[in-house]
């Protein structure tokens, strides 16, 4: 891995490098994403089939789209009894932690007849897209029904794309109904965001989609916002390692690499003050690289977007991890704890040597649909928040109402809403 | 008004019509929006100039675009003392109410040291838009930035459109500084949007950017969104008011007009279970539509999007709430309360005959700015959660990770992901 020095430079230059990523800048898709909505939006399920056909190969009708329990059951046939074991471990500490986000109605009453409140109501349907191709990733799935279920979401709906023989990959299946998804439908893409923004004969309209995709599921989700609601629109993975001389060059060097071998626009980062720490990892990195078996995604996700970088000081280092806000941030120092307090943008926080990455992307029970490409600055990790919303409760009595009654139609009047004005003023006629 | 018995066809017809008004349905200005957008973000402070000149006719240079102390002075004496009583009276409830909905980070232990938590920290810098023209309204001035300012966001910036003398209102100086704005910049439309999403050499770029705006405006942040954060995307204002033969009709036309006057897109709504008051109602609109100030622009929104229907019980009453989705939503029935746990789907929810719509508007303390266009079954009221992101918080001892590396390893293993295998393993060699 390449060594810097780090300077304003580097880190602008970083910076530019690291944004080059986002799924904004993919323009040239928006018009085929657009006509594979408007289409599916026109003619439903007639769409769906028939770009199944044409980008999965797979023959989908209304009679085979929706998953059935015989599916259901013959996955679970198919699926390693001991992996079962392990999610089933992880999808319990996912469920645990995120029913401590729940949030909870509420009011206030004064004496005087006044109550205000907010009302939490869950979303009543949801989608969730889940990626096909060779890369089964049953932890995504978890990661994104089980604060849906939590939240008390009614109806989770599920969609993938099928294989070529009409089926869905038996582990994805198995994760998404442990999970709790009360519906799987075969159809992934761009054409997938469409049933779900618009419904179709065979698939309900949903209040929000969320997952991840490749980038026209991106697009077309972008496209879709404000007709539903989405989640944040995910990047490429990154890490981003906070360490002095106390860390493990070994560990860190392990833990970079979990990142890069996601996929070559994956970004890893070590930001040190200790160059002896830098000039170790390098090694190990490359030591590691040579065994792992992606090791050709690792080398040009290294090439493009690892980067080692020495700085002078500890308050430098945490300066560029807030500016670079990172979807997932390891602080590895010897005092980790007060390092976490300095951090103000990244998705998750794993602090200390024995919190590896892989560990929240897993088991730790954290959501691992995290905010990318610099976006934590103001997006939040998937959480229970993402599958509720909230009314305002306003009630007066006439006492309360007639306190204050005057204060409101002068307001109202200085905004020249007369009919404003009108409404309170009718009540004490 | 128009009454209609509530059947099927009613209320899908009504549905359809609600929905044009969408700001989701506005393409043909897409192309000048980004156009705007993408000449702001190359030529910066020169390009909001020319646009400010061509859009406003107002000659803003570098010298000018921030709003001056000199200049909050002299609006503070231009503004009506009266006016500013009442305005902080509003902030006083506005920050009273906004500071009940404040998060806090949370951690949770376990004594093999474990620690998982939620840290919640307030956005760095947001952009608040506030529209310009003929109408002023310094309560969405206060609505806007006060959630940010509970939040703890440390810059708070404003833009607003100057009028031809280059100047601002008064009243909405008066109002952003009352509620804690930081900055405020004299450009409105796309330009500013484009200029808050990627700074200029005046305009620091924001994490967020929240207010209404015109189709320019609304547009600009729906293409902005993913670059930076930003609130749900306004659509014209509506009030649906479910009332039974108790409710008071002078009060439920008076609190319909409220919302009719906004603007001809405007819709007002009553679904009753009363033929008589149904009747009522619509006697009484009509004679409160000719005493008031407003009175072209209510009748073409009633006559568009008004709406008295009918329904055989309380069931389809609350059903067809829920379906519409709507802004506001007044419950004058004789049990308002018990009406109100049946409410999905509503931005605000005013419970009985003395919670008046502009109550919320100016006055109570929640926030006037909610989802519109039915979009409230997924979106919530402009609130402090709008300004602070959070991050995940995992720190496992090495015994907490021993008890479960072998776990987290199989779970990688089945993902393929062997790097990500790796970092768990390295630690127990």
């Amino acid at each position: 891995m390449k060594i810097q020095k780090l300077s304003e430079d580097t880190r602008k230059n970083l910076l530019e490098d690291l944004l080059k990523r986002s799924p904004n800048s993919y323009g040239q898709y928006e018009a085929s994403v657009a006509e594979i909505l408007n289409t599916v939006k026109e003619k439903k399920d007639e769409a769906l089939f028939a770009y199944t056909k044409k980008f999965d190969g797979a023959d989908i009708s209304v009679e085979n789209i929706l998953v059935t329990e015989a599916e259901i059951e013959e996955a679970y046939r198919l699926v390693d009894e001991d992996l079962l074991r392990v999610v089933r471990k992880a999808l319990k500490n996912i469920e645990e932690y995120h029913a401590k986000q729940k949030q909870y109605s509420w009011f206030d009453s004064k004496p005087n007849g006044t109550m205000l409140g907010q009302k939490v109501t869950p979303l009543q349907r949801v989608g969730v897209y889940v990626p096909g191709g060779k890369a089964v990733y049953p932890s995504s799935v978890l990661m994104n029904i089980m604060p849906a279920k939590v939240a008390g979401v009614d109806e989770i709906i599920m969609t993938t794309p099928p294989g070529k023989d009409g089926k869905i990959n038996p582990t994805t299946l198995v994760a998404a109904k442990e999970a709790g998804a009360t519906a799987v439908y075969k159809v992934g893409g761009a054409q997938a965001i469409g049933a779900l923004a618009y419904g179709t004969e065979s698939i309900p309209k949903v209040d929000k989609i969320v997952g991840p995709g490749n980038i026209y599921v991106a697009l077309a989700k972008k496209a879709v916002y404000g007709h539903v609601s989405i989640d944040s629109i995910a990047g490429p993975s990154e890490i981003l390692v906070v360490a002095d001389e106390t860390a493990n060059p070994r560990f860190v060097a392990a833990d970079l690499l979990s990142q890069a071998e996601h996929d070559e626009l994956a970004s890893a980062i070590l930001v040190t003050t200790s160059e002896e720490l830098a000039q170790k990892v390098s090694e190990e990195v490359d030591k590691f690289t040579a065994e792992l078996s992606r090791k050709e995604i690792i080398q040009k996700s290294l090439d493009n977007y690892g980067y080692i970088l020495i700085a002078d000081t500890m308050e430098e280092v945490i300066e560029t991890a807030n500016e670079i806000a990172s979807e997932h941030l390891e602080i590895m120092t010897a005092n980790p704890y007060d390092t976490m307090t300095k951090i103000r943008n990244a998705g998750a926080i794993f602090i200390g040597e024995y919190s590896s990455e892989p560990l929240g992307d897993y088991f730790a029970g954290p959501n691992h649909i995290l905010p990318t490409n610099g976006t934590a600055k103001f997006f939040s990790p998937l959480s229970v928040d993402d599958f509720v919303k909230k009314s305002s409760i306003i009630s007066y009595s006439r006492e309360a109402l007639e306190e204050v009654h005057k204060d409101i139609e002068q307001f109202a009047a200085a905004e020249q809403l007369t009919a404003h004005a009108n409404s309170i003023k009718v009540r004490f006629e």
